[in-house]
């Protein structure tokens, strides 16, 4: 019989439910014609379509149809804009239908724990709200063109060593606060089709078989509905995953996976309903399957129009970090010298599973030629280090004493970083900074535009020259935009999403990273990149959310106004007070010390950014919600606001803040559990059972005891009352203590 | 019936042998006359006896008899003499059988993660290896004196905050390597009569039903052969404390605790033969009772002897942190002004259970003013702050104008630091900063001596003094031992056993101290005190290690032997090249990086003191042993040497090495375990499996197969076997894995 409408999916035979619930190869689910099933194709992203050509049964990394390479999520995170992030995320939605992929991989909102992880360049920032703004913007984008989105890596995925075993040891607070924000805002905002589960543990549980991180947070509290899908060779025990809410397997394991899940639910160890309910929201990925998987061809999209949006997008990424003397933008006339491989040979994107066969590169040099005449250019270096290094620098060194300013490209070459390792250390490599310095000795003016997909260190050449400019990874169009940038067609914008350290020594990670013996301990818990320096005022080179542009910006007039109990509302001007046009990020932070936890000094909390005329002044308006000033209480199990001080700051930076204002919140109400686990103190200041219990108990001890109150709540305050009350003589009856108990409860 | 000869207290009735597991009141165990048990005093120490007079049921801190007050382990950790410690503990066990005290409670060897801990006065140090020799030697003195010792708070008890409720979350590498070791060593090196268990929770299980604390690692690995006692108040859950090991509950609950015992035993749910377990061993307790601990009288012992013990030892503990220009010791003739309240009124021991009613005190003024007649005197400030700040400042600022040197005395009052609660800040109090800058303004020559019980900053006014002495807290006689060491009497000796920071901030526990919640996460790992500030680079004011003499020391021929694939001797010459005798404490490192996990810069494995008159040499030997060498491995679940290279480092201080020589020690050779969890690296890696794996493997992979494996190995280098071997297509049969384990397994 064929049927005439397709089966409901979760009612075919258990076998054909579990082969849809793994890849029928490297790279699709098995389509299920029965049902009306399509083989839906999953590919990598998240800054490119990356299809790959030929055997689809192959471990990937192999060739892929052109597509347009945007700017990666480094990039993205400096341009903390979340329009850039949008728009990649619908080009890459046109492109990925063009090429008739439904779903595409990303993006990546994992925090940057350390610079050294080797996957950073995937990764927008230090700072979940930042993550979480740019990467609900890119689903969104994404999903508007019609493509399913996986937000990735979920969760507590921040390092690519042991990457599939380690143990990512990281107290509840902490992920609440810092691991999994970015991810909340990305489901609940922008809903993507999928999450991708990391490869890693979380607290010694998979991520693929951790029920708490994929059932109780993602679905029971998020409310997400999608599909999770592993990462490529993430499910280690796939009953065990599919119990605890992982829903397709990728990529397939030739049935061997199945089969288990087939056995389970036939000797009663598997509930059948939980395979239906992953079938029927793996199925739903077929809504995103427009066409035959088929006949790609890259004339289907425009790749001059996606060119050059690259291009417009990578100029508002770039990060202006030092301008003395004007040295920057170029001046007509000038005779400009560039220096560095990476002039003529971009590196603008990252390596392993993203890497994104590019339309077409733009290089720098060319870029520059054209826009400057006369551009003298020599190598400085090789890219593998090979060659007559002394040469070389000799070369550069004799051009840039007869140039007005010299330029040097310099940057990590893609052996220096990639998925699948991390960095060991910042530098650049030796031969670079010995050109940088040997240049900018000679120079009357040296420029360095860095090209990497991590942070890398300015020690030991950043006083010597007069401006940086650091490009991370701009995608395909990077070098002309570079060039935009260089010549002031276009106005430095970006602003840095992780902060540039003097030392690695100073990054909190330092001493628990990557951990070892099959464990990382985020032993500095929510003290988080600048989290961390503002509140231990350990000095940095540029802090989080610093960046210049050609022009300047005033701040004035910050209000804030409390909207409620645990809200406010933030209004300030920004006036752009230099003699050209330039985009400004208003930054603003909230400080607090109220509450039984250690806040750190600040915490980005909104931010915005405009676009000014020369002297046009706008007041920007920021609505802060509860989340703006809570922390995770464990006790509680919730986000709680303290009653108290709270300060609104605007920076311009991290660590510079322009304005500030404070309010006092109501915050919420905590009456706590009393049990008989609580400490003597907490009786004794809970606020309905301690008056009672104070006058009781104090009214039963000798003459002094008032006295005595202070002294023995210092030495045995933290006593459980269930001694104390036992113990120590203190002679409270156990029916008075449960009916303060039972007290307590009641207002709660 | 009488029983002629005593029964065995395990064939007690079950209700009687119960009850001689908890107090019979605050401060001792119940008699048993038919098995001829005394009860058994237990007291307060650890640096002078405190036994309480008047009622015996009540919470402590009251009245006690008259004993010596030896300097506390502050102090004595500062001698980084064990002489010291063994005197001190020998004099406290006269004291204690005169008094009629068969058991001391002391020494407390715990780790002072924080300079914060309230309770930091009662320990020796932030190094595991300084405590343990400290706290083996005070046992061995108390205890050849024929009282019993009880080493505490076992174990990571290392704050007052929340201490009976807080959990110490902390990895097994560091407890292994930073707060056991110093029990370890005391527990295996001098056999204490107990064990007193910590307050709080060690990962979550209360120290005193720790099972893995009291029996498998005291008991099983380290021999413990004595009773374990709770800290005061310390069980929660009697009959758990029981299994988990703990034997004498203190103080007594009335019975209600022991009530609970012989209902579990008698309901079947505790076995009996648990109970007589902790019988015997807290019966043989009364082997350390001698007479009737009634009737004691201070003259039982030799007050004025004990008293210039305590003033001899005090001498050798004082730090001289800074002597610009020969400051010290005064000279004959000079005119000396004598400033601080401290001077009149001393701070010789710390606040709290430890609290010995002193035989008599000796003040710093009336000594100086014995060995330098007319010093002149003004108080500078009052230690409750009250009084007419400014008037009492320029009273002393006066006679400082007129003297040729001025000696303040600074430091923190009683109410500054005591068990019970932890500092917030390391400052000494404002006025007395304010007074020290005042003096050191108008002074020819300015000294502090510093008083206190931990670590105070010297930030504010370090640089405007001539001279620091420390005494942190000296005993009753330490107001003579510093005149004696200002005037040259007695050469300066101790060492600091603690580092003191530029800022509070650079403490690797700062972020994480005292916790939140009910936790307080480890999160510095190993990295605690000095090992912390070496590693990172972290510059202090004055490092762990550091202090000075009137004399000067030189450091030469050092030289290093391996004596076995994981031990070696060191031997190095030291000589006394100044104009006068003296005590060098030679500090032996050992740095490596060899090994699976991140070690310290350097750790201190030996030292010694040496006392040398001018111009004399002499050669000291050291015996490194194994675990000099060696790291916890929690994959091997043991102490491990790694081959490679290893350093030994003599330093005047953690941060100043003065010789160094490396050797390379052939380790231990570890055949790691092989499961299918292990990873592809490790298989591949693996000395038995990896290369019969390799040869069958990359014989069944197509063309190019070597090639791509060492990219491959970067990408899913940590994917375990399992998965590997299943879904990537690798081809390996189960069989032949299977094999290769049981090949690794048997190598092991």
């Amino acid at each position: 019989m064929t049927p005439t409408t397709p089966l409901d999916p979760t009612a075919l035979p258990l076998e054909q439910k579990a082969a849809l619930l793994s890849g029928q190869d490297f790279w699709s689910t098995p389509p299920v014609e029965a049902a009306g099933l399509p083989s839906v194709v999953l590919t990598d992203g998240p800054h490119g379509v990356r299809r790959q050509v030929g055997d689809l049964d192959q471990i990937g990394l192999l060739e892929s149809v052109p597509a347009t390479c945007f700017p990666p999520a480094v990039a993205v995170g400096s341009s903390w804009d979340p329009e850039v992030a949008e728009r990649i995320g619908a080009a890459i939605g046109v492109e990925a239908r063009a090429i008739g992929v439904p779903v595409v991989l990303g993006p990546g909102v994992n925090i940057k724990r350390s610079p050294l992880c080797g996957r950073n360049f995937e990764y927008y920032s230090e700072d979940p709200l930042l993550a979480g703004v740019l990467g609900a913007a890119h689903v969104r984008g994404q999903q508007d063109a019609g493509v399913g989105a996986s937000v990735k890596h979920f969760a507590a995925n921040n390092q690519e060593t042991q990457r599939m075993q380690v143990s990512a040891d990281v107290d509840e607070r902490t992920l609440r606060e810092i691991y999994l924000p970015a991810f909340e805002r990305v489901v609940t905002e922008a809903q993507p089709a999928t999450v991708m589960c990391a490869y890693n543990k979380v607290n010694g549980v998979y991520a693929s078989q951790n029920r708490w991180l994929l059932t109780e947070v993602l679905r029971e509290e998020w409310g997400f509905a999608g599909a999770v899908v592993s990462d490529w060779g993430a499910v280690d025990d796939r009953v065990a995953a599919l119990e605890a809410g992982l829903d397709l397997q990728m990529p397939g394991d030739h049935g061997a996976g199945n089969a288990l899940v087939v056995d389970a639910v036939r000797t009663g160890r598997l509930d059948e309903a939980v395979v239906d309910r992953s079938v029927a929201r793996v199925a739903a990925l077929a809504g995103y399957v427009t066409e035959p998987a088929h006949a790609a061809d890259v004339a289907a999209f425009d790749a001059d129009a996606h060119h050059a949006l690259a291009r417009e997008l990578a100029a508002g990424c770039a990060v202006l970090l030092k301008n003395d003397g004007g040295a920057l933008p170029l001046a007509a006339g000038q005779r400009v010298a560039v220096v560095g491989e990476f002039a003529r040979t971009p590196r603008f994107q990252g390596g392993g599973s993203s890497h994104v066969n590019a339309t077409r590169v733009d290089d720098a040099l060319t870029a520059l030629t054209a826009a400057h005449p006369g551009v003298a250019f020599a190598a400085g270096f090789t890219l593998d280090g090979s060659g007559d290094v002394a040469a070389l620098r000799d070369e550069a060194v004799e051009l840039a004493r007869d140039a007005d300013v010299t330029v040097v490209f310099a940057g990590l070459a893609e052996s220096d970083e990639s998925e699948g390792f991390d960095r060991t250390h910042l530098d650049l490599p030796a031969a670079q900074v010995q050109l940088i310095r040997a240049v900018a000795a000679v120079a009357p003016r040296t420029v360095v535009v860095l090209s990497s997909g991590s942070v890398v260190s300015l020690e030991g050449w950043h006083d010597d020259v007069d401006a940086v400019l650091a490009g991370f990874l701009l995608g395909q169009a990077g070098g002309s935009a570079l060039a935009d940038l260089l010549t002031g067609a276009a106005d430095p914008s970006g602003r840095l999403a992780e902060t540039i350290p003097l030392r690695l020594q100073d990054t909190p990670s330092w001493l628990n990273f990557p951990g070892e013996q099959g464990h990382v301990r985020y032993g500095e818990g929510v003290m988080v990149g600048y989290r961390h320096h503002v509140t231990t005022g350990t000095p940095v080179r540029y802090p989080f959310g610093h960046g210049l542009s050609y022009t300047t910006f005033e701040t004035s007039d910050l209000q804030v106004t409390a909207t409620g109990a645990d809200s406010a509302e933030v209004a300030v001007t920004v006036t752009n007070t230099g003699g050209r046009t330039g985009r400004h990020v208003v930054q603003v932070y909230v400080a607090t010390s109220a509450g039984p936890v250690r806040r750190p000094a600040r915490e980005l909390r909104a931010f915005g950014k405009v676009s000014l005329a020369p002297g046009e002044s706008r007041t920007v308006t920021f609505a802060l919600d509860r989340r703006a000033f809570a922390y995770w209480d464990v006790r509680e199990s919730g986000w709680v606001v303290a009653p108290g001080e709270h300060t609104v700051q605007v920076g311009r930076s991290a660590a510079d803040v322009v304005a500030e204002a404070s309010l006092t919140l109501a915050g919420d109400e905590i009456v706590p559990e009393l049990t008989l686990q609580s400490s003597v103190a907490e009786w004794f200041e809970h606020p309905v059972a301690g008056p009672q219990l104070l006058e009781g108990f104090l009214a039963t001890m000798p003459e002094g005891a008032a006295e005595m109150h202070a002294g023995m709540l210092q030495m045995i305050g933290s006593m459980p009352m269930r001694r104390f009350a036992a113990d120590f003589g203190a002679a409270i009856p156990t029916d008075e203590l449960e009916r303060l108990m039972a007290a307590a409860r009641a207002a709660r």
